[in-house]
């Protein structure tokens, strides 16, 4: 029997405000063997690549009720990545197998419901994918996009966090569709990355604009029919005054508020009413049911290269924390993802 | 040919903050003949009843692009009413037919577009109700209620401005509908209203809650399914925060903002997310093709007395500008409706 030590990346205590790598501490396990307890029907991974993502935020911070629980202080982060099967305890699973799911931040995991793992049938394209184009993210462009937004082409759309994990799928799959879309983003270089690479009409940097309204006026002089919100806050409220009537704001994310104490007021909310908007929030798992519907449709335009994806790839489980902590000020520049093992 | 004098309701200028009456006068036309211009295709009306709602607050302001046009300074009010046919150059009309629909605040006036115009087929119940539960306030709490609501047996309601020309009905819909509902008004008098002569299972004065959230949480232990804004501002803030997983919010009206040069901010949306809430904003004219099936619904409950409808009835188009007034306010108790005449 292989034994091995086990890295781990623990989460420390609950955060307050933006969290910091020091959150976060490095431990490996004393030698165990590497093998599944007696009669267990779970099954034993070894993690390959893990992701940074968003809600990642709302975990660190104790609450109850929310629909995902916090972090356990003093253990494993925990979070969506791609792995390998190592041993199985569970008849839909078998040694060797490539999953992606709900995994730890470590070398070595036991998933005790592998049920809520995906089995990945196609491996043809870049495993890291199936922490974002391929996984969660991706399936939250698409649910968000085009079940939410219900685009037509012709129509306006405007994303922000547009160069991320999701917002750079969401401009794809708009053009895809023949909408025109405008992205924004917080560096000069992912603004660049939105028009040259994804294809958006437009982009800017909204570090850069003293006067939002102003500025999705310049770019939006019909208005907005699809908002595919990442961020929140002062974006939304100058969002609000520019949506068309009968407009869909698609409520992904709300990255500028997940460090705060205390969420900022948002104004406009009557443009809800004037403008009949449908605002709809939405949590991914819901409706992972479409992931085969979503998979038959991205695959193909991967191969085709009618679609393209952007990683920041960071290497090892020692850089995790602060590739995770990077994304709450954005210095990841497309779909943040840890290498833990290449195979 | 009779001849007549015209008094009428004028709007005198644009309004900042809270209307006055002094922001309407009074005046009465020369004598005129009482007939259609020669030619006309459109009807006159005698104006019977008036109408006083939250939306013509944003009439009363200069703005481009709304919904719905500013009222013209140094002409008549219009908004809704109930009117006779005293002549009719449209094939659609005959003497004596009447009417509700939109009109202006005087005795007499001439209706260009008379395809606007509702015919009244029951006659036999007030006709007063066709400004209220059998008019425009009628298909709001209708539609905003079981088309956007989607109400089901034993889900939990919430009411704002409960007593009000719409809230009475969307409280009376929803025990109607099996639900459990609460609703919340601004005096101690309409709140007994509600308990007593609307049926709402508990119902509170919102200036005597200083924590709302807390409030809600006392009436709500399970949290709302459903919530029927006509409020806006602190009181959605405080909703946001008690909403159930996949919950709905009507987004009927803001009347707190109303009257504010600036919108108070609403913090808690990241409520949307976690909840998967569906927000949507409504202008009743766009549904309007409903109306019959809701009269098929609604005139047999009157007839049955099964539901209720309270209005607050002021004489005269004198008493006009005070009325209106009073509805930002709260002085009306139920619909507020102004007889110009009672045939």
């Amino acid at each position: 029997m292989e034994e091995v030590r086990n890295q781990q990346v623990i989460f420390k205590d609950y955060v307050n405000g933006f969290p910091k790598e020091s959150d976060m501490s490095l431990t490996t396990s004393a030698t165990v063997p590497l093998q599944l307890p007696q009669g267990s029907n779970g099954v034993l991974l070894k993690n390959l690549y893990l992701s940074c993502d968003p809600y990642m935020r709302g975990r660190m911070t104790k609450t109850e009720g929310s629909y995902v629980a916090s972090f356990t202080p003093g253990s494993p982060i925990t979070g969506y990545g791609v792995a390998k099967v190592v041993e199985s305890g569970h008849s839909s699973l078998k040694k060797g197998d490539l999953v992606w799911g709900f995994t730890g931040w470590q070398e070595y995991s036991i998933i005790t419901a592998p049920e809520t793992l995906f089995k990945i049938q196609h491996t043809d394209v870049p495993l890291s994918y199936y922490t974002g184009i391929l996984g969660m993210p991706g399936m939250t462009a698409y649910y968000g996009f085009y079940e939410i937004g219900a685009p037509k082409k012709g129509e306006y759309v405007f994303v922000s966090a547009a160069s991320g994990a999701v917002g750079q799928l969401v401009g794809q799959f708009a053009k895809l569709t023949g909408c025109y879309v405008v992205g924004t983003a917080g560096t000069k270089e992912k603004v660049e990355l939105l028009k040259t690479k994804f294809g958006f009409d437009e982009a800017f940097n909204y570090k850069e604009e003293p006067n939002l309204d102003a500025t999705l006026k310049r770019y939006f002089p019909e208005g907005i029919d699809i908002y595919f919100e990442n961020v929140g806050g002062k974006m939304l409220e100058a969002v609000l005054l520019n949506m068309r009537v009968n407009g869909r704001i698609s409520v992904c994310g709300m990255i500028s508020q997940y460090n705060l104490n205390q969420e900022e007021g948002v104004r406009n909310l009557s443009s809800i009413i004037m403008k009949r908007l449908l605002v709809k929030g939405f949590i991914v798992t819901d409706h992972y049911n479409l992931y085969p519907k979503y998979i038959e449709m991205v695959i193909p335009l991967i191969k085709e290269g009618k679609i393209c994806y952007i990683e920041d790839v960071v290497e090892g489980l020692e850089s995790a924390p602060k590739a995770l902590v990077g994304i709450f000020s954005g210095k990841n520049v497309g779909k943040q993802v840890v290498v833990v093992a290449r195979e």
